[in-house]
Order: C-alpha cells, then structure tokens, then sequence
C-alpha cells in the first residue's frame, strides 16, 4: 500500500539491427523473426519493448510488456502487448503460482529465455516454430522451491543468460494460435515442463529440462498460383512436441543445447492439403564469458537445425533450416551492448511464399545495437 | 509544480475469460462485445486497461486509458485508447468543467459505470447499442455541486459500484461514429444527462437518472450473398434515444434498472436498405453484497432485453435480445475479482453476419479473473 | 543509479481540434496531415502523445514518444510509436552524440520543432513533404558546443518555439520510406545539416540553417480509373532536396523562414508512370509575442508555398500549395493552449485520389484546444 511508484515500476530495451547479405544466394534468404535479413531492408528496430511490472500485494505481482515493432497484419508498425499476466502466489514465499493472463508458453529452455539476455539475434527456429512469439493466451501453475527460486534469479542478474523462473515444475493450457489471438477451435493446447538448475561446489550451475506440449493448431491458408487454397482439417491438425534441454552456465565456458521431436501441421508435396508430419531438430551453442570491470565479451558459435512444418506461416510450409553463426557481444556497461553475427546457411527454406524455394549456401552479417533501461 | 510521478499516476486493471456454451443452440450464440462467447474460443484476455491520470495543476486534470485488446479491424489484437480526455475546471471545486477528448459519452448508468465495478461480463444491449465501445471524441460540461461530486466519489470507493462522477447535469456533443473514428457525416451528436444521487437518513443511497441523446449515424455497409450491399442514406438515417434510470445502492441489497427507447438505423427486412426504425429495451439487475474482512461476496440476477437495429454492426442489423443472467462476484482482497455467471438466453440474434439468426433457448457459463493494480 | 522514477519520466500533450470549411470550394479540401478539414468530419484529436524519457546513465538519454491518433492503414486509430531512440554521448558535456532508432530526421528548422510548441496547425507543405512523419528508422550524428546546446534548450524552455538540439551539425543515414516503415529499396537516405544560433548583445537571437538530403524512395501506387497502376522503378526515384532556414526567435517580434529546392518522385502528366521531377516552396512566418503573467498571447501569419511531387501520397501525385494562414495562440497558462487559425486558399491539390483536382479560393477556420502534462 505504498506510493504507486514504489509498487510498479517501469523498465525495457530496445535492439537496432542491420543486416548485410553477401552474394546472389542471400538475397533469397527469408528468416520468420527478422525482417532485416532482405535485400529491400536498410534499419529494422527488431523490439522496442517497454515493461510495466511490480508486486501489487503480497499475493499478486502483475507484468505487461508491450511492443513498439508489433505487426497488425498492415504494413505499418504499431504498438502491441507481448505480455500482459498476474502471478497469483498461494504462499508468502511465492513457491506456488497461478500464472493467467498471456505470457510465454513454457517449451524450450531458449524460448523463455529473454531477448535482451541472448546472445545470437534470434532464436532457434526448431523451438521456436513451437510458439513463434513465444507467448499466448492461457493459465499455468508454476512450482518452485526457494532455493531455486534464488537461483533462478541469480542466473539472470549476474548475466549468465538465464531463462528466469518458470518454475521447476510448470503445467498449463492456453490458445495455441499465437499471441494477440484468440483460439480457432476451442481446443486448448497443454502443456508442461520440468527444469531443474543445480550448483555445484566447484560454482559451476547447469540446468536440465523436459518439456512436451500437445493440441490441434489451425492453419491460416492463402490462395497458391496454380493449386489453389489448401485444404486443412476445420480443427487442425495434431500439433505436439517434446524437448530436451541441457545448459551450462558460461562461467566462463558455457554450452545450451535443446533438441526437440513431434509432429504437427504441414503442406504436403503437391501443396493441396496441410497435413499432420513429423518433425525435429535443435541447436547447440557454445560461448564464454569475458568480464573486463563494467564491460563484458561474450563470443558465441552456434548450430541450429530444423525439419519439419512451419505451422505459424501461412499454409504451413515445409521448413528445412541447417545454419551456423558465429558471433560477439560486447557490452561496453550494463546499459549498451553492441552485437556482430555472421551466419552460413547451409540450408534455409523461404516459408514467406509459395513455391517455398529453398536457399543453400548463403551468407549474411547481422549488427545489433541494443540499448536497456 | 511538483515531481512528474507525484502529479501523474498510473494503475489498470485486466480481466482474463473463459466461457462454456452447453447444447447445440449455444454454438450459434454472437455477443457483440464478448468473443469468448463462441465454440471457437478458448481463453480471452477481454479487457488489458492501464490507466494514466492526475491533476496538472488546479484547473487541468488529464486522463489516458489504453487497452490490450483493442481491434483495428485486423485479426490481431493491438493497443488503442479507451480514454485520451482533459478535464478543465471553472472553479476550486471543480463544479463546473469541461471535459474534451475522447471520453465515456454521458447515456446510460450502465455505460458510465466502470467494467472494472461491473457485476456482469457485459453491459446489456439495450443501453451499450447506443454507445458500443461506451466512448466517442467530442466536447462536454459537467456540473455537479461539491456535496454529490463527494457522493459520487463514494459510491467508488466503498465498492457500492457507482457511476463516477459524469456530473449531475451534463450536457455535450460528439462524432456518434464511435470510439477511435472519425465522424462521417460532419454532423455532431448532442447529448443530454441529469443524474441525482440521494442519501437517505437511514444510509441508503438510490440514484434517479434521465438522459437523451440525437444524431444521424452513417451504417457501415458489406455485401450480404444473394442481396447485395444494402443502400443507406449519404449522411445517415436518425439516431436518437432516451432513457431513464433508476439504482438503489447495495447496502445490502441492491436493484439497477434503466429503459430506453428511440429510433436508430436498421436493416430492412429485404435486406436491402438502412432505414430508422423504432427501438426499445433495458435491464433490471438485483444484487445483494456480503462482506467479510476484505473479502466481498456479491451475487446478482439480471434480465436484459432489446428489440432494435444494433446501429454498429455491419449492415446494422435488427437485434433481439432477451436474456437473463444469474451470477456471483467474489474478491479475496482489492486486488482480485473471480466471477462466474450462468447465462441462459431467450432469445438473441446472431448480428454478426447474414441472414442474422435468431438463437433461442441457449445457455452459458462465463468464468472472469480480474485483477487490479 | 537512482530509483527508476527518478532516470525516467512522463508527460505528454494532446491536441483537440475542429474545422469549420466556408464555400462551396472548401469542400473539395484535402490537407495531408489535418483530417479535421474534411465536410465528413467533427472533432478531431489530431495528436495524443505520451513521452518516457531520461538519463539513464551518464552516456546513455533515451526517448520513446507514443501517439494516439496513429492509422496503422486501417480506419479505426491506434497506438502507434513516434519516436523511439537512444542518445549515447561520447563526452561528458555530450557535445558528440550518435541518435540511433526512429527519431525526427534533421531537415527543416520546421520539422524539428515540435507540434506541442508549433503557433500553426499543421507544418509547411513545402517542408513536411521531404518526411512526413519527420521521422524515420535510422542512425545520426550530432555535435554542438556546450553553449550552444544550453542556447538550443533555453529557446525552447523560455517558449520562444525552438526546434531543440539536433546539433549546430548533425548528419545521418535513414529508410526513407516514412515512419514505422521498413525500406523498400535496401538504399539508406543521407541528411546533413547545419543550424547555427546566434545571441545578439540586444537580447536578439537569430537562427540560420542549411540542410540537405539524398536517396531513393520508393512510391506506393494503386489502381487510377480508366489508366490503370502507374508504373514505377524497381528502386525508386531520385528524392532530393536542399533547404535554407533563417529564424528571428520573437522577443517579441519575430520571423521563422524556410525554403526547399530539389527533385523527387512524382506522377506524370498521364498518370500512366512516376517519375522525377524537380520541386522548390517554403514558407514565410511572422509573429508576435505578449506575455502577461503566466498567460501568452501569440498572433501569427503565414504564407506558404510548394509546387512538386508529394512523394508519400499514393501516386505521389504533383502538389501545388499557396495558402496564407492568420492565427492566433493563447495560453491563459503553461498547461493549456487555444489556438484560432484562419486559412485562405489560392490554390491546393487535392492528393488523396485521382484526378489530383486543384482547389481554388478556398477558406476554413480551424480551432484547437491543447493540453500539456
């Protein structure tokens, strides 16, 4: 019951990016989450994000982060929610909650991690395509011990790139259409996930984690030259997966990897119908750690491979993604970090529109400036 | 001329909805202002409200509500303004002002009311049909003497679910296109309210209303199979109701009625063109409130009914309603309201698309987290 | 270091507008950034913006501008950002500075100035042509002496209608499609300018600037009736443009001057292609200051000029402008603003539809109310 001030307070990041494309095989490239990555593109600013967020009584603390770079499906931008949830805590010290509201959809290690923590631009797409935007609409019910709790926390204040808390323990359903939407079928997606970070004496932390979730995802559709709009089933196609998740802390060598197999929406060959296909893949990233008093170094390489469905992309397409990035962080103070990715795409497909052609060989240099207040 | 976050405040509150329909009848339910009222949906984030407020200086006091859940027209939520107004006072004690931007329009207890002290999901037809969105742009004065601006402040403040202080005499002009719009055809609604609370000597406190409105609305038109586009006038057909009301403040039993009646534009029944036709409707609401400590215990039984176009809707359909509701409000604390209310409808048309269906005999449960801050 | 209310802060203004349209031939009027001078239209809120800015470090001031009346290409208004950036100071006094995000870019003393302290409705078409919006995605650097930062502040701070500090020189690279825009050709625009301020030992300050930019811009076209799309270079046309500014700062009285020459995207005389053509106009304004205790009296005349393409209308059709504007400003106090402008018309392109019709001899009267936070 103190001043609003004291109770909610105001916080966010904003990242400046360009991207360079090198050769004739680039400018074919398309990358779901980064508009950057196109011949056409000059300046992208990739988020724009500003956090409301506080403990309004002991047992509620509310969040609500919005977004400068939301799309509203026209072509100009405009400001959208990312977040928008309360925690409803059972006990004083916050062990169990009910999270409701929309917030992050707890599947994959590197999904709940934040954007401002992560080293590479963005995220990997064979957990990603699971929940692009990575939050929707729904409830979960999160559990963790104190001591984990703390840990947790201290992952992400000491700038080891933690995921912050989800709980060891978290279960929940929400739409599973996306965030800023509501559901097509009246058929929530479940899911659940266990994480479980451990120190050990030596001060080394790692983290192991299993994650599933499973629903029906509906397809948005689109005429194609030459076939016509797609069939899909009216409400969907089975959508499921499971991941694992292993990460060691960078202190100062770290590794994250996460795998994932399922099955979910997919158009088949001859593009007339989206069927259900399986699907799997994952990343492997290592990195280390450099502190230098204010200033940190952050080099990092990483693997990313997917193959299966887009589901999010309209009709579904096929997505067979094998890249390499290879990149530095540097952050000068805790409020300026300047970022330098080159990337070699083995393999990317274009799921931005049909005949979804796909881009072998290609090589492009990303440089991020991101700004924290 | 103090600091910015002593002058300026902010706090908001959300509601987060799930609701069941039971029988097939249900399934062809539309509720104008609820999409979670469909067998598509699932969760529903049906109000994200921050609110920015304070006082200038002595004669300026500024509002800016913002909600999640806005619609732009386009599939995806985004943020808009509910509220962007000024309130410019005469004198010391704020009798007489003026309130410029845009704002709640002064029609109907109901629609002034805050959804955040509202009993029921929704507003009922008979009155929101007026105003749907409740807000439009345009200029009013408000007077009120001293003593009822301090009533009307109670009736907030003491959870007895008050109106908020519209004046007891207001008087204004606005687009009539609803909120976020422009005006169409270049000519203001005027509107009219007188609004007089009493307090009695044995405590209890009824309200007695009476409130008018007139302008031309433009109808939004789209092509209905079969028929064509319907013609409607180049500067709208006649759109003008009155309505009185009446409250008895729970203390702690409690009774809401208002009816309205008027002529607005509704499609023929051809099909074929917009025309003004006559209109009527209201709701009586009983409800009874419990405290205990700092929880609240607040059941409540609602008839709604309306017979009229429902101006807003494409085409501006005619619209049956009648409905009634059954409910209970409960909140541990100020911080968090769960309400379920079991809805079955007599009958109500389906406004969203031709032919307009009527639905009859359906039933409904809505279940609502709210939490404030 | 400090608490969160105390690196950052709030306030805003918003702006409440109405135009009366005399004669026949004003109602043919389309005037690119006013909506409210339309015979369709009532009350308009033409501005709603809420500003977060701060020092949050020593080396890091950051700035992020929503606006209200945002049209995200749908017909309902939205949230939308104006500006988002962050200033990084290379020194202590930050003399040297590099502006990255979307900010206001450096080409006309006009344009800099901002519409909270603009005598005027609107900017000079001659002028606002070059970057409606005046914003856009890009990086800048600026520099300019201690002493001349604390004259660019105390110009604005004293109400003597400043631009603010964008640099006794500045000089950048942006999309240059328009705000909340991604590019189109992958070509930045480049802006360079140069503004110099002058305090006279009478108390007089004087402004001059030179300003230029160049790139490519990329024109959105749509269907013509009866000659179909105008075609148009895969990369756009040639946008160019020079200016020249002289101010004399009102004490009392005082002078504000500003033309551009150059050459840039417009529809050909056919309207079957876009081409470049050249262009030139500008604007001539003087006014007069009174101050009466808190409140200020400022009468103002304009006369304003431009004959070219407007490169942001679909079509960029060609533009000829020649108005005079006579107004007057109040401000009974710093928190509230009443404006009362008179507008004739000699000539004005319609440039919101084909055929591009010429208005002549119009006249209209515009009343505005604004309120600062």
């Amino acid at each position: 019951d103190g001043k609003w001030y004291e109770n909610l307070s105001f916080r966010g990041y904003a990242q400046f990016r360009y991207t360079a494309l090198y050769g004739d095989n680039a400018e074919g490239l398309n990358v779901p989450n980064d508009r950057s990555v196109s011949d056409t593109e000059s300046f992208l600013i990739r988020r724009g994000r500003l956090i409301l967020s506080g403990d309004v009584s002991d047992h509620l603390y509310i969040y609500a982060q919005s977004d400068y770079a939301g799309s509203t499906g026209t072509g100009d931008f405009a400001l959208q929610m990312r977040d928008l949830y309360a925690d409803i805590a059972l006990d004083a010290d916050k062990e169990f909650r009910f999270r409701v509201g929309q917030s992050k959809v707890p599947f994959g290690f590197v999904n709940l991690q934040s954007s401002q923590n992560r080293a590479p631009m963005e995220r990997p797409d064979a957990l990603n395509s699971a929940v692009e935007g990575e939050r929707d609409i729904g409830a979960y019910f999160y559990w963790a011990p104190k001591e984990k709790r703390k840990l947790f926390s201290k992952l992400v204040k000491e700038g080891l790139k933690g995921s912050g808390d989800y709980g060891v323990f978290g279960i929940g359903a929400y739409n599973g259409q996306g965030l800023n939407r509501g559901d097509l079928n009246g058929q929530p997606h479940y899911v659940a996930r266990f994480a479980y970070p451990v120190e050990f004496k030596s001060g080394q932390i790692m983290e192991f984690g299993l994650q599933g979730y499973t629903g029906s995802f509906v397809s948005r559709t689109s005429n194609i030259a030459g076939v016509g709009t797609p069939s899909s089933p009216e409400h969907g196609n089975k959508d499921e997966r499971m991941a694992l998740t292993y990460v060691l802390y960078p202190q100062p060598f770290g590794i994250e990897a996460e795998w994932a197999w399922g099955r979910g929406p997919q158009l088949s060959d001859d593009m007339t119908t989206i069927e259900t296909a399986s699907l799997q893949g994952g990343y492997i990233q290592a990195n280390y750690r450099i502190k230098q008093g204010e200033a940190s170094w952050f080099p990092f390489i990483r693997y990313n491979h997917y193959e299966g469905g887009r589901k999010f992309g309209t009709n579904s397409p096929w997505d067979n993604v094998s890249e390499v990035d290879v990149g530095l962080e540097w952050a000068p103070n805790k409020d300026i970090e300047l970022t330098l990715m080159y990337t070699h795409t083995f393999q990317r497909t274009n799921t931005s529109a049909a005949p979804y052609d796909e881009v072998e060989n290609a090589d492009r240099l990303g440089l991020q400036l991101q700004w924290n207040f």
